[in-house]
């Protein structure tokens, strides 16, 4: 049996990154069985869990050492030096990832104040890929709750201008592909609406009946298990718990004043449309913390997990493939 | 000892409002001691009460019956009838609480569809209100979250317009004073931003830094203890269930995602601003459960409740009202 290759980049060593990964990592029974590749700097790793008295078999550990010597690290805030190293761990995976020697990576938390600092312009992983694959779209999962954000990183003015009928067909037609792809089988898509109670039929806002409505509607003469939109606040309740029920939120705050509230800690960030698999935990660096050893690896296991099942989800895909064709 | 008098407006008798007050009175050892006068029809009560088997005394039970008959309303569903007779409750409890003879007034849900059959434009409570009281505030209580709304039901393009500094001063001033007056204290007041991540320094958007700090740092200096604005997508966990706290929340669904998530069953819906209490349960007239009996009326209790201590609060008004003086 070849097991799967997954990549897991260390991230910012100032911040909780690589206490989160060697915490998830030491409890390796409860991971799946796969080949993991770390890419990162072996002093910090040894370093770090030294300090953290982990139990980790260096012997086990597939180290990618990119030789970031430990003191040049900055604990507990951003800087030029960490951004270098974060911005090297994470390139170094892409590469083999793009080239198919990586079937997913994992990202631990960067800084994007230290990308800045080392002139590395992106403020996240999401958007450095974006670059290559600008079709990406970024989306959270959850045992609680699914959403796709149709929009991200930009003003919520600029969000608003973005809602027309033609990006959103595009939108609901590319998730769907990917969700396939990642997850062997279609969700049950919800879309949220724009406005207060979805336009009221019109008198809270006219982007539900003249863009996204006859999208929606698009979208289903095509097969896809679309409906919607539906007021914004009440949707979330009404699909908690239902695993095969994924949201489309139109703007960032909209999708993740929810998934915040409801998956804190086990919150899982995947970028789909991307040739490989990429998930992330759904926090930052937490600088405040850092050095503490109270980082809870939670959401850094179950981006392991789930980066997993999307591999082998993939599996099925040679046989879904052919359905899909029909479909679009 | 003079109790107190609250008003229960019946709502739309052919949803669940009757049922969710009914059930809501016979509990009345739970609820606080008050003179509670119920504005609907006798013999909508009494077919209600009957067909829920409720043990109410209806000799202690003071309504003002405005005569609608039971045949005449459409269970089930919004209607003309329903609209005329949920508009004479309401308006009959309006009329006495402006003029002093009723201290609060509780409404349970009507439907904006049976009010525009009936020809009244207004799409709520709130909106009629907000005729004769311009400067009214709507806001969301609960144990877990205190919500006031900046902008509620307009279309969300305009809300991002009446974002400005001069706008958002007077409503931290107005709200500052009126949580005063129906709290008998201030609350912590803690300000969403308007774009992700609150505009991340200007890259995500520039109203923070524009608009809404100024505005903050204005109101900081009137002595009101506020801060903000912070990231819209992590502010509600941070507060969930500190009492002192209170997140102004810039437009509808900002605030209503996070409140009908943490305080779906529980929450009340209160205009401040008035010169009369006034609260409501959150939730609509719920016209496909309506005559099942299994409607909860947690809610309207909680709104009940929340009248009576707003009523209590509004004595050591006196008290405080110098102190506000000075402040403002």
């Amino acid at each position: 049996m070849i097991l799967p290759r997954i990549g897991i980049t260390l991230g910012d060593p100032g911040g909780i990154a690589t206490e989160v990964t060697l915490k998830a990592l030491s409890a390796r029974e409860s991971l799946p069985r796969a080949e993991y590749i770390l890419y990162g700097s072996k002093a910090v790793i040894e370093k770090e869990s030294r300090r953290l008295s982990l139990p980790l078999n260096f012997l086990q550990l597939n180290i990618v050492d990119l030789g970031t010597g430990s003191e040049s690290i900055n604990l507990g805030r951003p800087s030029l030096e960490n951004g270098k190293a974060s911005f090297q761990y994470f390139e170094q995976a892409f590469n083999k990832a793009k080239t198919g020697k990586l079937q997913a990576i994992v990202t631990a938390p960067i800084s994007k104040y230290s990308w800045n600092l080392a002139g590395f312009p992106w403020s996240g992983h999401t958007e450095y890929l974006e670059n290559f694959y600008p079709d990406a779209i970024m989306s959270f999962f959850s045992d609680k709750l699914k959403v796709a954000l149709f929009t991200h990183h930009i003003p919520l003015k600029t969000a608003l201008q973005k809602i027309n009928q033609a990006s959103l067909q595009d939108f609901f037609i590319r998730l769907h592909k990917y969700i396939i792809k990642v997850y062997g089988k279609s969700c049950n898509y919800l879309v949220a609406g724009l406005n207060p109670h979805a336009g009221e039929t019109g008198i809270l806002g006219a982007e539900e009946q003249q863009e996204i409505a006859p999208a929606v509607e698009f979208a289903q003469k095509k097969g896809i298990p679309i409906s919607g939109p539906f007021p914004p606040d009440t949707i979330w309740k009404r699909v908690l718990g239902q695993s095969d029920k994924m949201v489309i939120s139109l703007y960032h705050d909209q999708g993740l004043i929810a998934f915040k509230l409801v998956s804190f800690e086990e919150g899982v960030n995947a970028t789909l449309g991307l040739p490989f698999i990429r998930t992330s935990p759904d926090h930052g660096t937490a600088f405040d913390i850092t050095g503490k050893g109270m980082a809870d690896p939670t959401s850094m296991l179950e981006s392991i997990r789930l980066a997993y099942r999307f591999i082998q989800y993939r599996e099925t895909e040679k046989v879904e493939g052919s359905k899909l064709k029909v479909l679009l």
